[in-house]
């Protein structure tokens, strides 16, 4: 089998698995509960707690840490906190890239009222246009690598330059596809918040994470109350054994050098798979730069992605044809519309998605295998 | 080691614990992902709903069942759809009662506004005071098994009643503590929804679920958004492999003739604890009738409960004093209140509860170690 779907979602890091089943088996416990396997749990999770912190340069005095159950749930509890109004302030625009996560851009759709989002085109990058953007500001939503495209933003130049013009501007980033793949570091605490994945990063489904600076804290607005957990920020059972499971990929992933080390493979993959498709369909194209290594989309013309994913599963080979949580739109793809592939394109689109465990004997498995598949389906249109 | 705190949290089920390893292992891949890996899982998961309408005898004409992250999720769900108005209609009261689960009791007073909410005092038992409060009811908040008290309210003859006398009025009904245990059917169709949890019944932290009446489903509006997921009633990453494991631990428990079985045995560990704790400690009070067996709440008076639960846990023997979600509210406990609980007993409170691997032996050996325990401690105080 050649999986080049690990952005939808990644095997659990063998240290992870190991851990979780031997949590699974011992950890039953609630680690709420006032007695010592209660308490021992506890003492536990606010350990990984300092893992991820320290992951990312946060001091503590600086910021917060929740556990939450999903990326998904931590985007929200930031859009309906901060835009949905339970903040108190309705006043000044939300800026946001509409090529964003839609636990970004359906929420705050839902949550932003009709005139203070305003949704900005251009693949997912703030960047270049935020010169323009940031008078009448009130928040901005960054995603750090767009699940879609792979373009990379460069979130922490942005929250300097934002808090620069006004400290009180707040400034979120979805970094669900970047941590442990894309350095990201909150020691300046420009950034009020950051949400992450354990899913996509050798960790379970079923935890996720929310930094949040201490500062925002007097005025936050819990998504999920009744129960005092999570330092009182998010209530339910804490999920103990899944957050060891996850604290144990994070261990093995998330210092600076197997990060680099990382990156540099998977770069490595990511440029061997291009040029070799490049040589063997060169009406292939590669509409992103500046991109993770980690995340290839191609645009294979004339051919529809659909039908590429079917042949290529039936080789044991499985990609996407667009982010998993839009699998299943139908018509004109909102993301990639807003990423600037023109309509008429967006039937042709693959995503690739790598981790570290794959092998360039895969890459070069894919591509044989790619252009054969190609090469007959193009006969039959 | 004794465990009698399987109402905070009860360990998996052998088959839900083997199931679970080999789907981390295994289904790694994103259920929403269009390829075939993620198809198989998808159908899987769809498999595992069916199991869950069936369990409760709920027509899929009648109900949709989804899968949250929690019973806190699924519970604040309902809430802040039904009582925080985004269902449109904000007149009419809504009754509950303030012995419930903070995720209900909690939930309401942040998102219910200060008029429309009714708590009702009396044991999480709302039954007999049901006829003075019909009128102006809009709708009301059940516990079948109240998580800290244990007792029972006849949830389908409450709502049956309800619904004679108006069937617009919505019924939910939170069955975290009763879910495979007590029996419940939906077959009438007379309860709009229903919350059930994954670990208090064998199943992994990380996973719950919600019974949605189908009639109710134009109007709904889900907690999580940005995905499709979930019958596009719950957005985030199917949590597939957690939703495998409780599918198994339910097909083990779920069925009538094992849900009566373990009710039988449990009952009889629960009648001989309290036989043989009111012989060796009669100062000991039972306060409540009509109570699940799988929860004993109970009163050791002039010994604080706490110190109790430190010295049974130097004996490797675990309890409860309080509910393991407000096990760090200091003070007057406002759910023993709402119990009828008088304030100078709330800090001797115990709650003991089971599950069908608890043994007669372990009761023994609890009581004999209780009373050893009580009896020094009371020369102390």
């Amino acid at each position: 089998m050649i999986y080049f779907d690990h952005a939808a979602s990644t095997p659990l890091h063998p240290l992870a698995l190991k851990q979780y089943c031997e949590s699974l088996a011992t950890d039953f416990a609630n680690p709420s509960s006032a007695h010592r396997l209660g308490r021992s749990l506890n003492k536990r999770v606010e350990e990984v707690r300092h893992l991820f912190l320290e992951t990312v340069a946060a001091r503590e005095v600086d910021y917060d840490f929740i556990f939450t159950a999903s990326a998904t749930e931590a985007n929200n509890t930031i859009v309906r906190w901060i835009v949905g109004g339970s903040e108190g302030k309705n006043d000044g625009r939300i800026y946001y890239s509409c090529g964003d996560h839609p636990s970004i851009t359906e929420s705050i759709a839902r949550w932003g009222g009709s005139n203070n989002g305003r949704c900005v085109e251009g693949g997912g990058k703030l960047d270049d246009l935020l010169d323009d953007l940031l008078d009448g500001l009130r928040a901005v939503f960054l995603i750090q690598v767009n699940n879609s495209s792979g373009v990379i933003s460069d979130v922490e130049k942005i929250a300097s330059k934002i808090k620069n013009f006004c400290p009180d501007i707040y400034v979120h980033v979805d970094a669900a596809q970047s941590f442990c793949k894309i350095p990201l570091s909150l020691r300046k605490a420009e950034i009020d918040s950051v949400t992450i994945s354990a899913q996509k990063c050798g960790g379970p489904k079923g935890v996720a994470g929310l930094y949040l600076k201490k500062k925002r804290v007097s005025t936050f607005s819990p998504l999920l109350v009744g129960g005092g957990q999570e330092h009182a920020l998010r209530a339910s059972t804490v999920n103990a054994p899944a957050i060891f499971a996850w604290g144990a990929a994070v261990s093995a992933l998330g210092s600076v050098s197997e990060l680099e080390q990382n990156y540099r493979y998977v770069t490595r993959l990511n440029d061997l798979l291009r040029a070799q498709l490049s040589a063997k369909v060169p009406v292939v194209q590669f509409p992103f730069y500046s991109c993770s290594p980690y995340i290839l989309l191609i645009i294979a013309p004339k051919v529809a992605s659909d039908i590429l994913v079917r042949h290529l599963e039936e080789r044991e080979i499985y990609v996407a044809s667009s982010a998993a949580c839009s699998s299943r739109v139908k018509g004109e793809n909102k993301t990639f519309s807003a990423m600037g592939i023109a309509n008429s394109l967006h039937k042709h689109v693959l995503r690739l998605s790598f981790s570290p465990s794959n092998t360039e004997a895969e890459i070069l498995e894919f591509v044989k295998n790619f252009a054969d598949i190609y090469h007959q389906l193009l006969e039959f249109t």
